[in-house]
C-alpha cells in the first residue's frame, strides 16, 4: 500500500496535466488544477472497514490526500468534526432530519484549518520555504498557524476591515501581517506582485491545488457519519466556494471508489449574503461564471469574496446536482444566530447562520421537503467574530505594493 | 449491556453513600460526593476494543458514565480532542516526548465543556429545570450552551473581571449573567443565597457531582491514546482543579478495569500562578487541604481560584502519585504562550501556557527526565483570551445577593 494515491495535477479547464512533485500555480491556461488519484487500484487495496481503527482526523483519507510521506504531515489536529442533530431548530422550520457539521472544533477555529492543513504539508514535501496569502481573516489565520509549525515564512495580506481578533492571531504567531484598504481582491493583486517579487509560493484560492484536497475530507467524514451515505441537501456558505468544490469533489471520489451509492448525490445549495452574491446572480441567469460583484459588503465577512477564481466549478456543482444558490439578509442572517445560540447552544459564526437561514427559506418555499436529510456546513466558532482593537500593523492602499519584508525573529 | 454502570454517590471524606437518581448537592458532612460504578462487572462485560467503532466524543465511554439513558445525552460533539506531539518545544526544553492534549478543541473552546455536557446531561435526566453557577467565565459559559440546548434555565456569576468575551458568549445564550465586583469565591457565596431562594440546582465545583464525570474523560481518552498506557508525568493548570482530580480518577478507574497497568500511575502535577497559589503552599508545607489565598490575581483568570472545595483531593493525587505543585510567574506564562504559538503554531490559552512553564522549570531542575513521557493539558483556545468591551451587565457587590431574576425571553 501506498500513503497516496494521487498520480497528477490536471487543470479543471483544458485537462492539461501537471506534476505533483514540484510547486504548480495555475495551469497555463489561467485555470485552477485540481488533484487526481488512481482510483482504480485504490478501489481494490481499500475498504471503509479499513478505516475505523484509524484516528479521527483528517489523515485518516491519507490515501485520496496528495501528502506522499506520512513524516512530512504538519497537523494540529484537525478534522473528524461532529455531525449534529439540531432538533429544536429543525422543528422550528419544519425539517424532521436537520443536521450541522460544526467547522468550530477544529484549531484556529475554523474550516479553513483543513486547507491550511494539507496545503502547507504538500508545501513543506515540496520544499517551500516562503509563502503569501491573501484572506479575509480566517484562512490567514489557519495558514499562519500551520506555516509556523512547519517553519515556513508566510506573509498573510488581509482587508482592514477584518475581525480584529483575526488579526491578532495572525499577529501572534510567526509571520508578516499587512492590511489593505480595500477588499480581498486587492490583497490578491498585492499577494500576486509580491509572491513574483519575492520568490513565495502563492497560495491564494486555487492558485494552489492542494486545499481544497484538505477541504474536501469534510465531504469523506460527512458520508463516514451518516454510515456511506449522503443527505439530500447540502447548504454551504460561499465565499470563494471552494469548500463546496471540495465537498462535491469527495462525493465523486467516494462514487468512483464505490463507496457510496454512484445514482444519489447532494443537491447543493450555494448560500451568499445580499450584499455579495455574484454566484446566486449567475445561477439566476443560467451563466457559468460570476460577475465581479462591486461594493460588496455583509457582516459575514468570510463570505464576501466579490469574484471567487473557482466560480465555475461552484456552478457546474450546483448545476449539475439539481442544487441552487440563495442570497440572505444580514438582519436574518444575525437573527438565525442568535436563535441558534438560544435553542440549541451551539455558537456558530454568521456564515454558519447564512446557511442555516437558506435552509429555512428553501423549506418555506418547499424547495425543501419537510423529511429530507439536510446538512448545513458551519465554517467556524463565533467567538472569532467578536469585536477588539487591534496591534498597529502597516496598512496598504488597494494599489500599493510591499516594497520590504520584515525581518523575522 | 446497561448504558450506565453507575451505582452510587460516596463522600470523599466520610464515605456516606448517595443515590444517584435524585438531585445530591455535597454530603451532610460538607464534602464533594464522587460517583461510583460497578467495576467488578464492568470489567467482564467491556474490554478496550470494543470502544473501537464508537463515534469520537466522551459519550463512547458511556458505561463509566453517570448518565443512564441514552436519549438523554445533551451534546455538542465534545471530547477525543487530539493527544499531538510537540517535538520543537520539547527540544528547546530538552524533552524528547512531550505531548499536549488539547482541550481548545471542545465546543465553546475550553475543556469545561466535558463537564457542562455530563452535568447537564445527568441534571435533565434528574428532571433539573434551573441552576445557578458561580464562575471565573470558561464554565459559565459551557454551562450556558449546553443548558440552552436542554432547555434548562441557567443563572450564571461571574466576577467584572472576567474577559469581556466570555461575558458577550454567555449573554447571548439562554441564561442570565450577573457580574460581581470580586472573586469567584464571592460569586460563589451569591450562588448559595440565590439557590436556597429560587430553588436552583447549585452546579458550583464538586457542589454538583457530575462534572467531574466529565472531564475524567481527559483520562480516559489521554490512556486510550497511548494505546491503554499511561504518560510518566501529567501537568495540569489547577483552579478548582477538578480536571486534576478527575483524571487522576479516571486511571484509577482504568486500573479497576485492568485495561491499563496497576502499577503505574503518572506523577502528577498541578500548577499555579504565583499570584494565586493555595495548593502549591499547601504542598510545601505537607498540608492536607490549603488555605484561602488573600488579593489572589493572576493573567490566567481560569486559575484565580483562592481557595478551591476539593483541595484536599488535588493534593491527595499529588501526594499518593509522587508530584508536585508548581507556581509560576505570570510575565513568564504569556513569554511561554508566545513561543508555543510561533514554534508550534498552537493557540493555547494562558492557563495551558502556565503548564508547559512548569514542565519547563522542572526539567532545568531535574524532576522531570529528559526521556520521559510528558503530557500536558491545554485547557482551551487562546482565542478566548483577547480583549473586548463587553455589553452593559448587572454589576453585583460581594455582599450583595440577587433580589429578582430577569424573564427569560
Amino acid at each position: 500500500m501506498k500513503f497516496s494515491y494521487v498520480t497528477q495535477l490536471t487543470c479543471s479547464k483544458c485537462s492539461r496535466a501537471y506534476s505533483p512533485d514540484i510547486v504548480q500555480q495555475l495551469c497555463v491556461c489561467g485555470s485552477p488544477l485540481l488533484v487526481s488519484y488512481d482510483f482504480k487500484t485504490l478501489a481494490k487495496m481499500l475498504k471503509p472497514s479499513d478505516l475505523v481503527k484509524r484516528k479521527p482526523d483528517l489523515w485518516r483519507y491519507h490515501e485520496l490526500l496528495p501528502v506522499k510521506s506520512p513524516d512530512r504531515i504538519v497537523s494540529l489536529g484537525e478534522g473528524m468534526t461532529p455531525l449534529l442533530r439540531m432538533k429544536k431548530l429543525g422543528t422550528d422550520m419544519a425539517l424532521s432530519q436537520l443536521y450541522m457539521k460544526d467547522e468550530g472544533l477544529v484549531p484556529t477555529g475554523t474550516f479553513k484549518a483543513r486547507g491550511a492543513a494539507v496545503g502547507v504539508s504538500k508545501a513543506k514535501e515540496l520544499g517551500v520555504k516562503g509563502l503569501v496569502m491573501p484572506t479575509n481573516g480566517n484562512a490567514g489565520a489557519a495558514w499562519t498557524l500551520y506555516s509556523s509549525r512547519a517553519d515556513i515564512q508566510a506573509v498573510i495580506i488581509m482587508p482592514k476591515s477584518a475581525p480584529a481578533m483575526i488579526r491578532s492571531e495572525v499577529a501572534l504567531a510567526n509571520s508578516q501581517l499587512y492590511l489593505v484598504d480595500g477588499l480581498i481582491s486587492d490583497a490578491g493583486k498585492i499577494a500576486a506582485k509580491t509572491a513574483a517579487e519575492f520568490n513565495l509560493y502563492d497560495v491564494s484560492t486555487l492558485k494552489e491545488p492542494y486545499r481544497i484536497e484538505g477541504k474536501k475530507t469534510m465531504g469523506f467524514e460527512i458520508a463516514e457519519q451518516l454510515g456511506w451515505s449522503v443527505p439530500d441537501v447540502i447548504l454551504y456558505p460561499a465565499g470563494g466556494g471552494v469548500g463546496l468544490i471540495a465537498i462535491y469533489k469527495a462525493l465523486k471520489e467516494l462514487q468512483e471508489l464505490g463507496w457510496i451509492d454512484s445514482n444519489k448525490m447532494p443537491r447543493f445549495v450555494a448560500v451568499q449574503a445580499e450584499g455579495c452574491a455574484p454566484i446566486v446572480k449567475a445561477w439566476k441567469e443560467g451563466k457559468k461564471e460570476s460577475e465581479f460583484w462591486p461594493d460588496s459588503r455583509t457582516v459575514a465577512f468570510g463570505i464576501n469574496v466579490p469574484k471567487a477564481l473557482g466560480d465555475f466549478l461552484v456552478l457546474e456543482a450546483i448545476y449539475e446536482t439539481g442544487g441552487c444558490a440563495v442570497a440572505v439578509n444580514d438582519e436574518e442572517i444575525l437573527k438565525e444566530q442568535e436563535k441558534m445560540i438560544r435553542k440549541e447552544g451551539a455558537f456558530i459564526c454568521p456564515e454558519g447562520a447564512a446557511a442555516f437561514l437558506a435552509a429555512r427559506k428553501l423549506r418555506k418555499e418547499g424547495w425543501i421537503q419537510e423529511f429530507e436529510k439536510v446538512v448545513v456546513i458551519n465554517t467556524g466558532t463565533g467567538l472569532k467574530y467578536m469585536g477588539q482593537e487591534g496591534a498597529e500593523l502597516p496598512l496598504l492602499q488597494p494599489d500599493e505594493r510591499i516594497t520590504r519584508l520584515q525581518v523575522l525573529p
